[in-house]
């Protein structure tokens, strides 16, 4: 069978290619992509080629947000079956390692991780019109759901994740700084884990408006409003979720955040100040989240169910042959939020 | 009667000045202090006449980490008698606002905290020959304990309460970065809280030396050598301490510290650069540390039974009327470690 | 003016009588209560004059599930003005002892807590039509709220006071056992905590019938049906809030939590048999948890948005002049869930 | 080569044979073994034929605390080489099961435990002169040190664990309930965490003898003595560890546990009835310890280096054709602390 694939060939140089798709071995499943959404790793792909010392050294199929429709499912598949529309998780760790026996399968010193640079050769990802993937990676959606929701669960297990590197938010006060995609998901994760209020910034108008529907109680337009209210009597937050890796985003947490409290940094960027006078001062807690393990199968639970609505999030679509446009998109954050590719098996 | 007190008007303006002691009130102690210890922030006051925001606004006398002997108590004072040698404890929270009565202590809105100019007025300080305090910050020490060691109970209390901010450390692999007096104890602090292995690391060899005495397994000379071996498979440690307040320091920290591990920042600055790509890719939690509160029994009764021996931390002493000379010492982190001033109480 | 109060003389000897209210004093409020819910304690007072060594020794007014409607406030109250509709905090910590002044105002060594026979003097309780609080004690209430949804924050409170003590919840799947009033509300508070799903338990269909109102995915009535499929593989639930208080209840939730898991004690009984075998070799967490703190006001905030909506437990309500028939309602566990006695303040 | 092994047929059915032994496979190394402690769970298996639900159902080699010298190495071992003596970790979880993947491996679904009748066929155990071990299983030790404190490393496992559950005790107070040989390692572990004080009870007057010498600040001689004095303001320690199994100490331990503080049961026996109302009224939290993992290594370093000093707790010590004398003598509390068999290897 023909797929199309979606290749990074070098900064700015994405090629839609055509070539023949594998049928899937024992174990595995070859499944009919719907919605692939771009993240900001893509995009740092896409336009600078890498971020930080990760490089695209080698022609990259790029895409780790995905889901679709199983086609065909390889001898001893128990799992899933022909129709199912699925979430893929894009990361697999190696079950061996010091890590994965540690319970931090995320930290697998052997990860493979769809369309990433991080390691030679680079993970193919799953932009693309057919994929094989193992069993275990195909999560079942619930009825109703559209492929695009179902692509949502990657984001949001990241967001899942960066809640429980908070601990309990029951009752808790909450901040997000950057109300991007991700930003976005905490706010919802949060609220979903009982925080009692959630405030979140961002410096685009369209942005705050996602964050409203998400879940923000109260938006703040940084840096035309600031957030220095909250900075009374030590500090309003008991726990803030700096998303923008904006030094002046983790700053401004650092103010509202009261003694003893959490900040939670999931934005990836290289160096980045911080007011060591506070984080000592307040004995603050800088907490670096770091994509997720088990809550992969939450997140698609919660889309299935629609106890997290990921619907507002998603604001572009666009078919596989305008790929160029979807990723110039992607990266014009005043306009759009979580963007996806469609693909052969879009709903 | 008459006191002696060390008295700061300024950057580089010491006066030793006499005036008259007050007698005790109710529930108050006066103390014939024998041993003070100069802190990295009295040097900062002597130095600089502040740090960061916190500047030397009127005259101040300094000085934190003091013991004596009681001289006279107040009416209704029981817990101590005349003749004791007690540890002063420079810490009188509140008691009253929500950090106090969140068992955050430390944080107490209005701490009062001796030979601080955090506030206006400023606190007056222990450097001097007689001072009153309240009965419960004085707490007694053993027998056969010098008032220099009893005078180290509180940056030990500050080693400690850093201790209880990494959690468990029983079996864990310790790194602590820069091996001043507040380093020094936290590698014994580490230590006595059950570390397998502490390795410490500083730029001068006396330092080196001391931290070795204080229980450092291993001592790493930087930047002549480096850290480099403990980088391997994401990093040895599973907890480090940085009481350098270097920007290389922590860097080299975030190197060799796991995945999952945990940073105790210690040593205070203003700005500082983390390389935000290893606390988010390896998800370390960097945490402050502030002060102490219920610590400081326990550093009194560890000292007191020589737990934790202090005396190797102790370089120099100059009695009173040498003040200039100590401070002009305790700058040159070449030669000393701990300098205390000797007074009237001097055993 | 006259108020009519519900003393409790001794085991099932309950009157209603009238005698004049004080005005309130300075930084004291005057409420017209509304309502007033029943909780085991009070029917425990009433049945059996006390529990375990907790005797009624004296006359006193039960009651302290309350909320009313301000009247007159005293001089210098400024937070809450005649006509608000406040939810009555029962609690009332020393402020000064070893535990409130280490964030554990629940274990304050001399607790003053409404109509509670713990100490002596008893302290009053709040079924009567008229009664003093300090300002303190009074959390306005939402527009739309009854005095009976209000009068149910006491209850909320110990719910999420006990998911606190679970840890985090978002992702978790979860058990209650004894779906009475505390039970639901747990239910609703461990939804609300973020778990993935909560499985209840009772004897009684109409209580699993309020469980599922609240919640609940999947309800279990005991023991015509077992939890026996969730003991595979050493167990299914990560965390489960026991509040029959009984044995047997206890018993199952050791065999299907997983290794590892925390069951969470909230129902209170004397002696209990446990499975150390389970304990020990599951290494499971069985945690007491007793009332609340500072969750009063958060659950006085989710009853005023409705984002726990308590109408579902509320399932009689009888005017004080029926308290009799009230309390003997409330002890038929086959027909009442949380029964209420409304005053001269209902709504 | 011959070796002789310790038999078990039945309860009191103790047998020593001579068989063959195998040569190490690849991976696999021949130990020559020198010591062997008799534990409680042996003593069971021999007295009662089993505890609770586990029971011998064919012959079963017993013995789980060993230590001897490599004899021979098979193909590809290169972490150890013949004359090293090395501690055997009898413990060997699958690595794949989901406990595994979680880093709890001690709750290993198909754990092969040295000398364990809980699964069949029994894992065979080390009480013989020649054993072949995965290579994994040896961690060698230091020199100087015995096979008899090198066997110790075990037991001292199942203390580090122990302490582990209980957070940092760095400043704690610590009770021990029961001083036999587990409660006196958990003496010794809670002293190495830091713990401030420790106090021990035991019927006996002899393990407490043991248990001052492995730290114990004081030591009850229960039910003579009492723990009265430990129970006012609602208790006096933070942290207590169960190791004795009887009801009277947990329910002496629920008595004199601070508020919040935990309780960790680490003696095994089947229903263990608690005071419900202090576990719920106190918050204490009661966890269970089961074995170890990761601790092995570092019981073993802390042995090789004497940070722990176990030679005070081995009391007895028996020629293998001396066994039925061994278990006697290890069943008479009043008498023995550790017994140990030596082997053909011993030095």
């Amino acid at each position: 069978m023909e797929t199309r694939v979606c290749r990074l060939y070098g900064a700015k140089d994405l090629r839609v290619e055509t070539e023949t798709a594998q049928p899937p071995g024992p174990g595995e499943v070859l499944v009919r992509v719907g919605a692939g959404g771009i993240c900001g790793s893509d995009l740092h792909y896409y336009q600078d080629g890498g971020f930080g010392p990760i490089r695209v050294r080698e022609p990259i199929i790029l895409g780790h947000e995905a889901a679709g429709t199983v086609e065909v499912v390889g001898d001893g598949v128990a799992a899933v079956r022909a129709g199912d529309l699925v979430a893929l998780n894009p990361s697999r760790p190696c079950g061996a390692c010091r890590f994965c026996l540690g319970g931090q399968q995320q930290h697998c010193l052997t990860m493979r991780f769809f369309g990433s640079a991080m390691r030679r050769p680079h993970e193919q990802g799953a932009f693309r019109d057919l994929i094989v993937v193992s069993e275990g990676q195909c999560v079942p959606v619930g009825a109703g759901i559209s492929a695009g929701e179902a692509a949502c669960a990657e984001p949001l297990s990241v967001a899942l994740h960066a809640v429980r590197r908070a601990g309990s938010l029951s009752g808790r006060r909450v901040l997000v700084t950057g109300s991007g995609p991700i930003g976005a998901l905490c706010i919802a994760a949060a609220r979903h884990a009982g925080a009692l209020e959630v405030v979140a910034t961002d410096p685009h108008a369209a942005a705050l408006k996602t964050a409203a529907a998400m879940g923000a109680a109260k938006t703040v337009n940084v840096p035309n409003e600031t957030l220095e209210a909250y900075e009374a009597d030590k500090g309003w937050f008991d726990v803030a979720f700096e998303c923008s890796a904006a030094a002046s985003a983790l700053h401004a947490a650092f103010q509202v955040t009261r003694p003893g409290g959490t900040i939670v940094q999931v934005g990836v960027t290289g160096g980045l100040p911080i007011p060591a006078n506070l984080l000592v001062g307040k004995e603050i807690n800088l907490v670096g989240s770091h994509r997720f393990h088990e809550e992969f199968a939450v997140a698609t639970r919660l889309i299935s169910e629609r106890r997290i609505d990921v619907r507002p999030l998603i604001s572009n679509r666009f078919p596989l042959e305008e790929a160029l446009t979807a990723f110039e998109t992607a990266g014009d954050r005043s306009r759009a939020m979580k963007v996806q590719l469609s693909f052969a098996g879009a709903d």
